[in-house]
């Protein structure tokens, strides 16, 4: 049994990482803190792994005071920059055997899906990115969907991929969508789903699709555990759920 | 049997509508004509329908022609505008009994997708249009989805719909796709692809998608063949592949 | 103002349309009445149209209470047969203007599918229906894929169409799904999955593809609303939402 | 330049891959034989490499002649069991240096279908998987179905997963599909369809899947091009594409 503490357990993923946590076999929920809770009571209730979903502001203190503790942590807050990073790594020399994540997506199927597309890239000649998601979202494309065009360029350029074709001479403006690093990235926003994202490779006689659907937030939990489990083996800084799923 | 003669019989529409109508056990192939050959070949055969596959030059004299010898027309060359239309319907009304099909599209599945698209977009806060073609392809959106998109924002204005919901105020150029009458249309190009159009409905939990995979020409003789059978029994002008549907 | 009262209100979809009714501009909640209620509560709430979603059980006195007091009935309750359609007929035969709704599915994006689906079936020469649901289902195939499947048979022996193509002759047993007259049905079960239907068309050169997602119960109320506001006008027995569908 | 040679050059798969060799400009086609020509034809040419798409009867007389005289060998013809690799191992391992890729499936979208769906298994409760082709397909279901149900099985038990949820205890035969070492496998045959297939998981509140379509043969042609460029630095006998797309 793992004993794990939830920081920010009163927001709605810290809340989910509660129940998540307490209905594992192998894991146990020691202790649930919000704003104003005292750290120490990580110690007293003997943690091992910290989950942080809190705020910008305080999860820079939040992990200082983990690590020096020796306490493992998965954090979904957001807001890590390569300063923080390098100041987190600092901060784990100092420390060894202590083991942070830092992970911007805890969805798996997400994860596989910017993966396989990374490793499909190369394979192809075209490839555009459609993302799918409610009406009352305010950006456009996903965020998601920018990382996995960022994936895809990147596996392109390493394999010397030459530039996708499109004949494309007339036409209405933003048919063609937006451009990510020289992909096509197409934004529907539509009543009654929620968050989904398709990824079209094509070469000739065949074309490959890669899509991901996401319900509910729950989904997420299972990307929270893994980071759990694994993060007690992992010690140092780890950057994004994918070091963890083995795709070999 | 019904007597069908060709015109433009050696472009690959009129050589394959060629094939069809041989192949077919209701049909006789009496006529294949191209450029330089004289109209007199169609009587002279006792051709009762003719099917035109030639050019927008070509094709007024044709009809003129035909309708003037009694002979019923299905008509796949492009060009044709209010004026050519209000031209016919006048000789036809000279010569009652003769029938003449003028149809933007032989694909009975697209015609069934825009006219499913148009009934079923009254009862959806939500719609878009994605259309996916090879990347050969010069013109984005394709002149299908523009056809759907004014003929699913004709049925929202009839039913009073509202505006369809979109809150994105942050992202990039052509996330969004092209306006077309206010319905958004996405354009992907990816090798592999020949031509195909997705169109998504959403509301409150739910979403229908209707979707037409067109994989090569030969696709469009089962509405040539339709328009032929048909048009012997429907005298004066009809526009559009749709009147032969029976969608009751 | 519609005044409306619902019978079976604390039921899932009865407390769902107590909720709908209210927050709708033109309908007016009158009466919520759950079982032990007095039915007399209906008329001296003044309610113009009941909607029923109760027991098979009571559903016929409810029905008959309603038609004899002059109002029209919108009923979601299972379990009518021919025998109970021909007593509901007597009912109104007797009492000219009231009207009653039996509709099996309030799901408009599943009513269109099915009808979009008889329609299409005609231009065809192959079909097959794939339902996917969560895992928890204890029937396969649906309902509604054994529906859309009578229906398709049905516009397939009006149409004359021959038997659908189907070369295979070594396999796995089940690997062709299951035979619903004729049409071939498959049932997948997959966790995260809800609700959701594709009925493909195929003939030469192209497909057809009409998919329907349903997410929650909520996407029931746009049809039991469309049913309450119709059936004011629609005197006698009508059998499912299709007939108050504008398909033409 | 690499010096190609092919054998069977005028089967169908033979005579596109001279094409393809011809038009690669990194690769020169020297030699192209069929039944009755010599087989010294290859030294004559000075052919590095072979590609085999000949029959089981002669293929391993074939290659024992190229791994005699050091030529390497990209196979597509089928019947290779056990015993005959062991006899290739033998030969390949007298003449260090030579290479032999034996591939059941040329497709790369197909091979990275199944390696994708191989390490997306362990992540998801749920997975189905729904094969679609032309009714002339004589099995059911595609040796490619087979083929990922059995990768996702073993992947399954590698990472001690449970057994697959599924509540269904009525319905009709077949609605579930086949069952291929636990994983549900269902056969799509429509007319307009060539071989696509469809990989399903999912798990709470989200799915992911994993499409290939397959359109003409000549997409096979990216997969022999690249075995030919891979197998003359691949000493040793390698069986299946996989190990030479680059997935880390």
């Amino acid at each position: 049994m793992i004993k794990v503490a939830v920081l920010g357990a009163k927001g709605k993923m810290g809340a989910q990482t509660c129940q998540a946590v307490a209905a594992a076999g192998d894991l146990e929920l020691v202790a649930a803190l919000d704003q104003g809770d005292e750290l120490t009571g990580l110690t007293d209730a003997g943690a091992e792994v910290v989950v942080d979903f809190t705020r910008p502001e305080v999860v820079m203190d939040n992990l200082a005071w983990c690590i020096e503790h020796g306490i493992h942590a998965v954090v979904g807050t957001t807001g890590f920059d390569e300063e923080r990073l390098a100041t987190l790594r600092a901060q784990l020399d100092a420390k060894p055997g202590v083991g942070v994540l830092i992970a911007p997506n805890f969805s798996i199927g997400a994860v596989l899906m910017m993966q396989f597309s990374a490793q499909a890239a190369r394979y192809y000649e075209s490839v555009e990115i459609i993302e799918l998601h409610h009406p009352d979202k305010v950006d456009a494309p996903s965020g998601t969907a920018r990382r996995t065009a960022e994936l895809i360029a990147e596996a392109r350029r390493e394999a010397d991929s030459g530039p996708i074709p499109d004949a494309t001479t007339t036409g209405l403006e933003g048919a063609r969508g937006a451009d990510v690093e020289g992909i096509r990235v197409h934004g529907i926003r539509l009543r009654g789903l929620v968050a989904h994202q398709e990824v079209l490779f094509g070469d000739i006689g065949e074309t490959l699709t890669i899509r991901h659907d996401s319900m509910h937030r729950e989904s997420f939990m299972a990307g929270v555990l893994l980071g759990v489990r694994r993060i007690v083996g992992t010690p140092g800084l780890t950057v994004g759920l994918e070091h963890f799923l083995d795709l070999s």
